[in-house]
Formats: structure tokens, C-alpha cells, sequence
């Protein structure tokens, strides 16, 4: 199963390499990182990432967007919007973090479905997308294959969730307990909400 | 103030990229990525992170080190290893995660200090050097201006309390909000030890 990892100029750190850590514990995932033309993708912590353009993407398995600043500029790239969202469509499963959310929505996949986002970002994201049923408290959402979670440290307790789903809870557990995390495994339980 | 963050082949990515998010928080911090030769560095989730060449430091400012699988080939990388010693001798502060205290402690800059490491990989982290007093039990260790942390997602909780003594608990707590994270913020508090 390919990881298709999607990253942008000024994508938030932890938002993608928490689940990065956790996907990665899994032999049969195989990570790879696009961005839209390929090459030295930078973010706001000086960061350089190297990556393959998102054409040469195989399409299924699973996508995994982050958040960051650089989502402002992406829900105006109509061409990259309409790749990404024929990979969304053919995904087996879609997971983001943060504002990565709101790209997503802009893309029109997650009309009428269930998703969250950071909550101090939650207003500009549902100005994105009206289609969206937004939740306003939860840790994070899972609404068929797609999981969408709120601010940066939350894409982690996600993606545990989502190894629970397919794997069940005690390999999410291991998981954890392996990279030392203490697991947040209750998605309604949100302190960060209001 | 520079971040001066090593990296090597196979290091742990939730490691270095939970520190560098709060670290990133700070204004005044200006991050670099630094490995023994520089150009790209890739690690056991496929990610490839452009470095620049060690010797181009300015050794001064905040050293941080990850832990990963590369540490077993790092202990035994001479040049490396004085080169890295001379950073973390004049750094001003000097962070580790997991096993990433190994290497410091090949070094001989932790001797007689106290110190901390992944709890699963903590016999082979004695193994190195018995010159440290390392503790068993703890999330994360301050001694002087080092701060080692346990395991993988423990250097997340460790960044934050070093944040909470340099510009106080609020904004750490605030750093912590903003990121949407839980701070475990008892480094005594180790669920993950024995």
C-alpha cells in the first residue's frame, strides 16, 4: 500500500511527521512525498524536503495532507485542486491534519461529509467550503475513508485511530506505547474546542 | 540564536520534527539542518531533508540531536564525533531525543551528568558510556544546560519544559495550545519506564 504524502511551501512540521512517525511503523506502507512540480519543497522552520511531482503519483492508496500557511495559497491553484482531487477520489483512504482540511473541501470530496480542522483556523475554513459539515468539537473526525483531525498534534491521536480501524486497537496501542506517546484515543474528548 | 539541528541517515522522524515545531514557535530561533557532509539525508520513512555540510556551523547557539536506528553506526564515527563534541561543548544549550544521548554521550559530554534515553533501547544506551548517571525513570532530564528525553514523542514534552525555562510556563503553555498538544509536562511522570 502507497503512503502519497502531499506537501506545499510552508506546510506545518508536525502536522505531517506525527503521522509520518505512526504510518511509518507499518512495513506494508510504503511513504513517498509529492508536491505539485516536484523538487525542494521549504516550510516556515527552514525545512527542505525533496520531493517527486505529484503526476507521477500512483493514485490509490493512501493520501495525507497536512496544514500550514501554505494552505491560503493552495485553495487557489485550480490545476493542483483538480489533481489532487482525482487522487482524493481513487484514494483507498484520505487522512489531514490541520488546515489540510480545508483543501480538501475546496476540492469538493468532502460535500456533506462529517470533518474538523484547527479550531483557532475553524472560522477561514468553513469560509472555504460551506458544503462541509464542519465539527466544531472533536479531536478528530472519520467519516467513511476519510479522516480529517484538528490542529497539528492531533493529526498524531488520528492517526493512531486509523491504525486502530484497520489493524485494531491493540497494534495502535503498541504503536504508542513504541514511540512513547501518550495516546489521546477519545475523539470527542477535545479541550481545545471553545 | 541559531537551532542547529543534526541529522544522519535512519534518524527517528518524530525525534527531531516535534522539537523543531516548538522550537519554530520562537522568533529569535533560526533553524538549520546540519550532517556530517551535508546534501541529503534520508531515514527509514523514505523522507529526504536537504543538510548543510557540519563543518559550516557556527557552533554557538542550541544543539539538537535525534535518535534512530543511525546511532548504532554514529557511536563509531570518530570524526563525527569530535566534530560533534566541539558543537555541544560551545553550545549554549544542548538537546537530545531518545537515543540521540547515546551519541552525546560517546562524545564524553554528558559524563557525570545525569541523563535520560528511549526506554526500550536503554541497555544498549548504557552500553556506550557508563560514565553518565542515567536515569531510568523519566520523561526528560535537565542537567546544566543539557536536556536529554526519553523516547521518540518524550522530546516534544522535554522542548516544551526547556520553552517554559528560558521564556516561562505561559508560554509554553500557549506554544502548547497553539499546536493543539496535551504537555505531559511532569518529567518525572514516566509511564513508559519498567
Amino acid at each position: 500500500m502507497n503512503i502519497n504524502i502531499i506537501l506545499f511551501n510552508n506546510f506545518e512540521t508536525l502536522d505531517i511527521f506525527g503521522p509520518i512517525e505512526i504510518l511509518g511503523q507499518i512495513k506494508d506502507y510504503q511513504i513517498h512525498y509529492y508536491s505539485e512540480a516536484g523538487g525542494v519543497i521549504t516550510n516556515a522552520q527552514n525545512l527542505k524536503v525533496v520531493t517527486e511531482p505529484i503526476s507521477s503519483a500512483d493514485e490509490s492508496g493512501i493520501l495525507v495532507i497536512p496544514g500550514g500557511m501554505g494552505t491560503r495559497e493552495l485553495i487557489n491553484n485550480t490545476s493542483f485542486l483538480n489533481k489532487l482531487k482525482s487522487i482524493a477520489e481513487k484514494s483507498t483512504y484520505c487522512l489531514s491534519v490541520c488546515t489540510g482540511s480545508a483543501v480538501l473541501a475546496r476540492c469538493g470530496v468532502l460535500k456533506n461529509k462529517k470533518a474538523t480542522s484547527n479550531k483557532q483556523a475553524l472560522e477561514w475554513v468553513k469560509s472555504v467550503s460551506d458544503q462541509v459539515n464542519w465539527v466544531k468539537k472533536a479531536r478528530w473526525v472519520a467519516d467513511g475513508k476519510y479522516y480529517t483531525s484538528s490542529g497539528i498534534s492531533a493529526g498524531i491521536d488520528m492517526t493512531l485511530d486509523f491504525i486502530s480501524d484497520r489493524f485494531g486497537k491493540d497494534k495502535a496501542i503498541k504503536i504508542a506505547n513504541d514511540i512513547e506517546y501518550i495516546w489521546n484515543d477519545d475523539c470527542t474528548n477535545d479541550i481545545f474546542a471553545g
